[in-house]
């Protein structure tokens, strides 16, 4: 096991952005990753820039994402870093994560995996070629009590599973703001940046992955109605999209940002024969049980009584709340501790979205679009 | 204006029933109604033994619907009943409805109307034609808070409506109850007493109608999945179903019985273009309506700030509740009102669910449960 | 027992009568008890106009009290009023009352019982004397999820109690709206009509009774602040009151009515050595139960595995919310049903406040109101 | 302005520590502080093993804090640590900030500031002679909900303030946990550790704290009753305090660690002439902002409505929370950025708890003890 820190470089995240800060908050919240490296723009004033107010040392700055590759690959293994995350809109994640993996470095991407599904099934050979490991940072199954959703489920307390309802309903883009050069408006609904989908790649893709993961099980048709509601939006911007599972279980996936005065409130139900549970965002430290016949049950995050995968997913005692940060920030803890163990397998208490997961949400995307401009009612995964 | 109590009589509601009591608690509570007769069973005996628990006459507690609507047209009209409530399982309103009107009575009808389409529109047709009133007993509309939502959307101050949520979730029917006659589920799960439609008739119904209410628009295309879960079930037990509206707008109504756990929290979100707003039973005097950028406003039932439909069907003061019997109540009180006024048109602050209403619900169940078994992704209401 | 509904007459609740209403309402809900007669003024043309509005007949409206408690007296017995509610502020308590009593009658009483301590030493010893039965409204203890609480406390799953934390915040006396003749705020501020508390009397009490109830602890010392706050205001309108309670527990209680901008939120949290429980006006039909060291249970209003207690004051299943009128419905049913039933000892599954408890509570205000003024630190109930 | 990274000491945090973790990760947060050396345990080999885990230089883990703040000053100015981070139990807090001061570092110390009243005198006095800072972690003010909570009420928006309710209820002592050697609660409960206070001083003085931070009032009296509930512990468990503050107002303070099965909810609620606020840990997002005639108000962190205070200390969008951790790093981050500035004086956008806060802090302990064991009502501040 290294003694040290892991070193870690990105690209992307220059002046403007937003994600790439909470990406370095994350890294950096556990002490178990330092940044040490980037390319932060495509311009390397902006990439020096940001470099200076991350107290980066001058010669670790770069100006390409290809030059950082290469030159990071060339220097001591003292010094080297050992991963890159990469913060870059849609159209610029294939391109840096395959030079990455040849160069022989572990890769963190943020979501959706790719700009297209052909990208998406050429990044899973070459992960799988590469010996390195990908982590999709799909947020939301970074918090604790997600996780323990997941254990609950498949512990098959609540019977075979029968209905997944999961919702992200936004509100930010009830207005043409991209008009105005909103940067994070702008790239989302570009087609040349986002790829085919606009909220479906932006939202819906994680409600996908949260269904999936915490049911345990894999969608295998969609029926769905996906709208451009703004007037002059290059891209879709809401939908409602009826699922189905291979356990036969259905679902209903709901994915709108143009659904006024939401923020971010990602929420799931979970029914099976016996129970129900259900999580939201704006109470991410408790998890809901019911139950046919029992009161309803608030299981809370730091709880002696929780799963082991929750408890290694938490910091602080119950009702001390951990939030967003700390669910993208176990991502990145438990991706290191993954690359600093060495194995093959990941952890089933430190776990973190693999490349299968990035891809089946390229999938969801590919089909939800389809379906959407489709009269047939059911599109097959 | 009548300056003594409305009488009235009720068909159903004997031994067993459950929505018969919470009729004549509703109908009592505002003490503008008294029952004065009734005909609870098809059984004499047990219609007699209900009879003496209500402290009735004995001589106006009948044996059949047909004598108690023959007997009461030919008493003295100083005694004679002015309205029926009609709470019988759903094949046994349309008979009862239709011949009370032709006595000329006015008339309370459980939800849904009718057993199927047809007896909908010839019953639309009956009350027109009748000069005699009908209130469908949707009982969520007579929440005050539900009247705010309306008026607060009628008024426009929420921009183009863009999006309907609309989910009524419930979990008793998890299991085959009725396999062990429990009453509730049997009837609703038997085809020739509750219709082509189970969950769907029972309480989908509730959820269109609801949509339709507080939005002011009009379905006028769905997309359904209507499955059923539990084996050997002879009716639908859960659904999701995509709506079109007829400005353009889009929503999603989930309706199930088998969410396990679940009670009977029917909540709605409409989404404007500037706001939005949402109402849902377990939190019923609050109106939540959420705005781009400003701060969430949480409108309490019984504050002076409400419209006056809202203030008109509200009976306590802020803070101190107001629940599902109140709501239901209000129906009561406000039919009471409407038959009392000799007026032809409803009063907008004293409303209750009239014949159209009833009708475009028997129009929705028998265009969700066709859109459930077909193969074409959209039907036309 | 009675085949018939009990007959009520009705002392107060005339026009511009909030509480009046509601007792009238309360009493017809279960549909057991019907309103007779009742002098709702002492302005006999006002008190006619209320009796009009009620549908009475003419002859059973009377100009006064007295009047009316002779009269109903000496009527015969197929006529005859059983019980008389008495409505009005608490200066007209204790005559009212007395006179019913001596006349033959139950007694439904509003609370704080009487104006002052001597007059509810007198009142005990009447009622006890009499052989009729008294009724205090405390509406909370209605609630069937009080019950409940008081219910599992008494089962001894939380260990001895340690703690009770309970509090009454409203804010509508924020303002010295009684200068501008708000009819409410106007005897309840006013010494001579309302006795020597204000806030004490008008909810403090509650909260008293409450935690009483709950708990199955008396207070035997209490050390106050009683402040005045809104200038010129004759009664205290706020406070803070630490308690004591006789197997050692301690306790806060919070009683004010110029906490702005609440509404009616009377809420209690009790504490055992092993568990805890909380309850509150604004979620009612819940309590919730917390455990050292398992998860948190709500348990729900109409559910099947509450106590017979719950389960006889609740009219609707799990999730159609009852509230605060059915609360209070709840007194006047278990008052009917004990008088009907002709035994001594109220049932515990039906229970109601009784004279006792009204004798507290004004030992309370008598207390707390003597402790606001004193400089000794604790007082002795 | 410093280009680089702050450099951090701490003292105390070793293995078995909870706080000095959570510490470590604030600090690390927003990349504007790294840990440089540390005195983790007094056991050098336990403070070298911490060392280890934290990927630390060997030689600049130290045996004793005086080894450490002696060898730290000494060091060259390129490589010296800039503050020095003091999380050891109380008793252990004065000297190493004397020190460390008298050393010329700045200093970071967890509440409460000091062992007794008279060590928090000398360390207000140290301070303001040595022109160094000390930031005293009272967590909860570093949210941003309660910093937009103190803008609000001074601006004035809800008038004179009139009432202040705070709560802090844990259960986590309801058993003598420390007679098994629970570490986190052996030495709170031990008098030669934590001082004359147990609760008090461990969260009643958070409670008091924020009190007075949000309503920018402050304490001239209490009135306390403080309890000792687990039989055979050494300090008080509990307490119940009447507040008087400078302005007229009055309040209640609640601080217990025998309210089974409570978490962390710290509570508080203030009311003005014209409105009042609510703010809780349990929603930390949130301030809830009530009025008299309008309807509630939900302000949520993040929003761009807020005042510069808030926004400035957070770093998510609105819906994705931040917590527990976020807030410590504010005080972190907000000290960082006075200390870069070389300012005299905090900026209330950024601002963080002095010294003065600290002495409040004590003299409250001080006082709150003293009325719990006097016969006299009042006890002055």
């Amino acid at each position: 096991m290294l003694k040290r820190k892991l070193r870690m470089g990105m690209i992307g995240g220059g002046p403007g952005s937003f994600i790439g800060n909470i990406h370095r908050i994350a890294a950096r919240l556990d002490g178990e990753i330092e940044l040490v490296c980037g390319a932060f723009s495509s311009d390397p004033k902006r990439s020096s820039e940001t470099g200076q107010e991350l107290y980066l040392s001058h010669d670790r700055v770069y100006g390409t994402y290809k030059e950082m590759l290469e030159k990071e690959a060339a220097v001591d293994e003292n010094t080297r870093m050992d991963l890159v995350s990469i913060v870059t809109p849609n159209h610029l994640h294939f391109e840096p994560a395959k030079l990455a993996f040849e160069k022989g470095f572990h890769v963190v991407l943020d979501k959706p995996m790719t700009f297209d599904l052909a990208q998406a099934a050429a990044l899973k050979k070459l992960v799988t070629s590469s010996g390195k490991q990908l982590c999709i940072t799909y947020t939301y199954t970074g918090y604790p009590m997600v996780k323990e959703a997941r254990q609950q489920v498949l512990s098959k307390k609540f019977g075979k599973i029968r209905k997944v309802l999961v919702e992200y309903p936004q509100g930010w883009l009830s207005d043409l703001i991209e008009a105005g050069g909103q940067k994070q408006a702008s790239w989302r609904t570009d087609p040349n940046q986002s790829g085919q989908a606009g909220t479906i790649g932006d939202i819906g893709v994680h409600a996908f992955n949260l269904a999936e993961y915490i049911s345990g099980l894999e969608v295998t048709e969609l029926c769905a109605e996906v709208n451009t509601v703004v007037e002059k939006r290059k891209l879709d911007d809401d939908s409602g999209i009826l699922l189905r599972f291979d356990n036969g279980a259905t679902g209903i996936l709901i994915a709108s940002q143009v659904a006024t005065g939401e923020e971010n409130n990602i929420r799931i139900r979970v029914y099976g024969e016996k129970g129900g549970l259900e999580w939201q965002q704006a109470d991410s430290n408790s998890l809901i049980i019911k139950w046919a016949d029992k009161p309803v049950e608030i299981w809370r995050a730091g709880s002696p009584y929780l799963s082991d995968a929750a408890k290694q997913n938490t910091r602080t005692p119950p009702g001390h709340p951990e939030g967003w940060i700390e669910a993208f920030a176990n991502h990145y803890r438990n991706f290191a501790k993954f690359i600093r163990s060495g194995q093959k397998n990941i952890d089933i208490n430190s776990d973190f979205p693999d490349v299968e997961q990035g891809y089946r949400g390229m999938l969801f995307i590919e089909k939800a679009i389809l379906g959407g401009r489709s009269e047939e009612k059911w599109i097959r995964l």
